[in-house]
């Protein structure tokens, strides 16, 4: 499954700038892949692309409409169908990332189909999958694990393969999740595969490549996360990443939606993330420490990723604030 | 989701005996269950139940028509088709156990429809799942863990069970794939849930109960195997067990399936599953070890189990040749 490009984001009527998460995803990695955006009526936000028509959308390239937007309860808003008509009648694709299909809207599946358009709804995977058999594969791979879900790993990757692409590297994002999805246009919802699957996915989805080809693998939930571990131990094993890159927010209480969980030790969270990736790759290592630190001020959180770097022997940053690069080179060094 | 007692059991026609192992589970674990047994002409298996035809199931009271038998593929034969309408003209419901769905019949499914009667295809959840939580539950449960996929998992769970019944304990049996489901008539096939409700299929599967009932959860897969150790994870989280038995075949060369995997150290693959097991119950330990000792002679399996008894200061048994009841006083004794 991939997008074709370039993609008119569609905005809808949201008045809440959060609500369009996924679209500014979109625009801040891909933005060579975007002829604009198109919001309706009495919409509020923005993604600071072009505000575009359907006619011109398609003169300046558009392929597929991308519905990047959340909504209460993932649900596609009836006002929006039009809409989602016109992209279909003006040549496009649609893909989305709700939680609802689109392809269960029969009016739309019907038009597409007619027209001879595809649908995605990127969160429920269509490819046939085979469970995983943790063999040894060519290739080199990176893959972001976190202390807790909605930690950074999504933002981590896609800033170690933008450096890594600067540095002239061969190297690939394998999104794992809808947004990374939308973004790179490409990829499968792991943790909407059935459990059997779930190594055997990333194994389809990062596979035997080039010696000197690199995959950074977006990473999803915890370990130590009682709801979604499982995914997050298949991810380990169906990766079978030479280095792991740990993602942590600074300051987060407990793990994200369950009040009564703390986090995880830091240590042992990167021990044990370790432990569970030899089983696939016994020279696993850690290739660095990537925080969220936005609870910080820019010298508490030098002070305290330099801290970090010190007891780990390993680079810590920020993403955000000085770059994925001290990483790529920690990586490359130890991985020549 | 609850099959309906009694049972006719469904042999097909096959020449292989093992091909009728869940039947034969259903008849060893459940033979108050179990009405009868029906195959057609040319079969080979029995599972030692009386032969009967459909009149006289239904006079003995048989309510459900099982498909416990395997096929190539796990596909449903054509001329067994005959044999599911008889059922359902009979007033049955159908339960299977078989990859492919007899719902996806649509004369056998539409004649269902017709008639009121249900269809279990029980490999496939229907049930509407939530994502894990984590809380603390009262009553206890006890989970078993593996070296590795198939070594006895479901046989020692059944057995436990089975003697804790006779000690007059309050207790259930809770399956986690399709034999045992069969088996016991209800449950969820957990390897064949969306990755992201692995935990919270466990927790709705053996949910709060009385503070002096035992769940005895069927375990899945192995922490170990690198295709099916997310679900394994997902279990431990969701279990939230009390105690956990480890199982394992004796003498077996590697992991089912990949001849490049060799089998974790027992140690290791203790404290590692005790490790996963405490993020939701902190009090975890280990109940007993329950080995296939088929390999060895009786002799040699009881100087193998005392060995292991020894080293890891738990009840060591083979529940074919001792039984399970000094692991269940091990672990009354300790959870008293």
């Amino acid at each position: 499954m991939e997008l074709s490009t370039g993609y008119l984001l569609f905005l809808g009527d949201t008045k809440d700038p959060l609500s369009v998460k996924t679209s500014r995803g979109i625009a801040d990695w891909r933005p060579e892949k975007c002829v604009g955006q198109i919001s309706m009526p009495g919409c509020e936000a923005t993604v600071g692309l072009p505000e575009i028509d359907f006619k011109n959308a398609v003169d300046k390239g558009a392929k597929t409409f991308i519905l990047g937007l959340a909504n209460r309860g993932g649900v596609i808003a009836k006002e929006w169908i039009p809409y989602l008509k016109q992209a279909l009648e003006h040549g496009m694709d649609i893909a989305s990332g709700l939680h609802k299909r689109v392809a269960d809207i029969p009016e739309i599946k019907q038009l597409a189909d007619r027209l001879g358009r595809q649908i995605f709804d990127v969160r429920h995977p269509t490819v046939e999958l085979s469970v995983g058999n943790g063999e040894k594969r060519n290739g080199k791979r990176i893959l972001a694990v976190g202390t807790d879900c909605s930690v950074g790993k999504m933002y981590t990757t896609l800033a170690l393969e933008r450096v890594m692409k600067r540095m002239k590297l061969n190297v690939d994002f394998r999104a794992t999740g809808q947004t990374g999805i939308l973004i790179d246009g490409r990829g499968i919802s792991v943790d909407a595969v059935i459990a059997d699957f779930i190594s055997g996915a990333v194994e389809a989805l990062a596979p035997e490549n080039e010696k000197n080809h690199w995959d950074v693998i977006e990473g999803q939930g915890s370990l130590f996360h009682p709801s979604f571990a499982g995914v997050s131990l298949g991810l380990l094993h169906g990766a079978q990443a030479d280095a792991l890159v740990l993602c942590h927010e600074i300051g987060r209480g407990h793990m994200r939606g369950l009040a009564h969980q703390k986090l995880p030790d830091m240590k042992q969270c990167i021990n044990d993330n370790l432990a569970a990736a030899r089983l696939t790759n016994s020279h696993v290592f850690l290739g660095g420490i990537s925080v969220n630190s936005s609870a910080l001020s820019i010298q508490e959180s030098h002070i305290y990723c330099k801290k970090m770097a010190e007891k780990y022997n390993v680079p810590c940053v920020d993403p955000l604030r000085q770059g994925m690069k001290t990483v790529v080179e920690y990586i490359l060094s130890k991985k020549a």
